[in-house]
């Protein structure tokens, strides 16, 4: 045992509200194996713990053993880097302060790094995908909310708690703003998530009543952002202005993100984000149009370079080359 | 000359628009001497560095020898901490791209870095001031303009191109925002620097025509932030208003800079930041009410602990220390 260990591997776990997903990854980014369990199927956080470790082990057991793997990355909600808990989560069946990187690292005997998804995305990105060589950018998460990660001097900024990067919920309307799961008014995700496109569709329907829409035939509580750019690519005039809307207020506060942290690049993740120009074109000139000349037209946006089914196990994984 | 070399001291230089000041700082922030040149007296280059060179050599000569200094500190307006030029400073007499830092490093032949002042001011805080020990903390500057430095993981972000930290033109009012000097409207420091305040002033008396002030005795164009802070002492009613809307947007933009950096405190300093609790009390009530439970009560709002006449050479100096 005296000579050098060889680690060349890291497992990553993604815990979602619905489905725990894990892999082995290895340090170029590809996943060797990975498999999931339904997070909801135990109430008690042992028997979730016992399964995960169950179907883990054995993961790792069939491709390259416990040996191989020199740290394991979780990526969870409410999830702190600082003290390795996941807190009082509301999507998860299990409550209260959850020492998870603990448990994790006692049961698999590596160590084990835990941070919330939007972060491990961030880090992700750069350690596999768009963001490498970057040491300043900020990852957005444009999901069924609005997630980020910010990357300062190369390292990601965790704040004095644990909890930097909220930009979801940085205000980009103050006057009339929508109310927001968060207890505030006007955040950011409230317009440019994807239920925050669909509320724009509901509001842009409603206003101009007289003008007809592709997306009229649909109940207006059932539309989603997909339809919208299904529409929007059928030439859709209103659904085009939807886009253009939210391209507009992701580019107002991207510049206001910009004169915080004068990023290299602001990295795009999740399915709006595959909205292309119809989003793109009115971000980006929103966004230089709103900054000065310093910073205008020097900062790239561009789109994550993660394949969605590996994602997240990929961002979570890259948390763990750092563990200790 | 094998002995171990022991460089106690460090200089501050800050260049402002009038003066220059510059002073011998040891490691606990006691300023040992200082001096000062006026900024303006040469429009050529060489002849400023020349008059500087000759009155900090004098200095230091005087109180420790140049073999007892450590490195040199320049604050500065746009300065790249990167770099080390001055570039394009509209308030300086010296046009385009300045390199010095290299200048003074060749000059003294001890190691120059710089820095704009607000970032300057964020390291003297933390090497000798309020944010002591902190890793997470950002400095705001309240003065004719409003300045930032935002310290992450204990090192002040400079950005991918070392402009990162201008809060003070975050935009806090998106429609009929006030028009910046920067080119665009609502900046933040359109209505909380000293020149902010002053303009509130003129639009709450105009408002507001039918009530009495004490400072309608001010001919409107001639009113400062001075006289607004002198009336709301005596009570007027008016300026005490001016205040708590100063303090509100203040503490609105502070919750958004929170959910970027969860910093650990928020470190004012500045004529305005003197205000007392005419300024903070709305100020954090409003900010603490736009935040989300993760960030309500736990940011420090602290003053400045540098002496107004030092602070400068301070934080100038504060960057000398890790100065290469």
């Amino acid at each position: 045992m005296a000579a050098t260990e060889v680690r060349p591997y890291v497992v990553g776990i993604d815990i979602g509200g619905t489905n725990t997903v894990f892999g082995i990854v290895d340090a170029k980014g590809n996943v060797l194996a990975s498999n999931s369990i339904k997070t909801q199927r135990h109430q008690e956080l042992d028997k979730y713990v016992d399964e995960l470790y169950a179907e883990l082990s054995k993961l790792i057991a069939d491709n390259c053993g416990i040996d191989k793997i020199k740290g394991i990355g979780v990526g969870a909600p409410n999830a702190n880097f600082y003290t390795g808990n996941i807190e009082h989560a509301a999507n998860l069946p299990w409550k209260g302060v959850i020492p998870f990187a603990k448990i994790i690292s006692e049961k698999f005997g590596v160590p084990c790094a835990l941070t919330n998804d939007a972060n491990a995305a961030a880090v992700g990105e750069m350690t596999y995908g768009a963001a490498r060589g970057m040491k300043d950018f900020i990852m957005i998460t444009l999901g069924t909310g609005v997630g980020s990660g910010v990357v300062c001097n190369g390292s990601l900024v965790y704040g004095h708690d644990g909890f930097a990067g909220e930009l979801g919920h940085v205000i980009v309307r103050r006057e009339n703003g929508r109310q927001c799961g968060c207890g505030s008014c006007g955040c950011l995700e409230t317009y440019t998530s994807a239920t925050g496109v669909a509320r724009t569709a509901r509001e842009f329907l409603e206003k101009r009543a007289s003008e007809d829409s592709l997306l009229r035939k649909i109940p207006a509580d059932q539309i989603t952002s997909k339809d919208v750019f299904d529409a929007a690519v059928q030439g859709d005039v209103i659904a085009k202005d939807i886009f253009a809307f939210t391209g507009q207020v992701l580019g107002e506060a991207f510049a206001d993100f910009i004169k915080f942290s004068s990023p290299e690049a602001i990295v795009l993740f999740g399915g709006l984000a595959k909205s292309g120009d119809l989003l793109m074109k009115p971000l980006v000139e929103t966004m230089n149009n709103n900054l000065m000349p310093i910073f205008k037209n020097k900062v790239k946006v561009l789109f994550s370079e993660m394949k969605d089914a590996d994602a997240a196990v990929l961002g979570a994984s890259a948390l763990a080359w750092e563990a200790k």
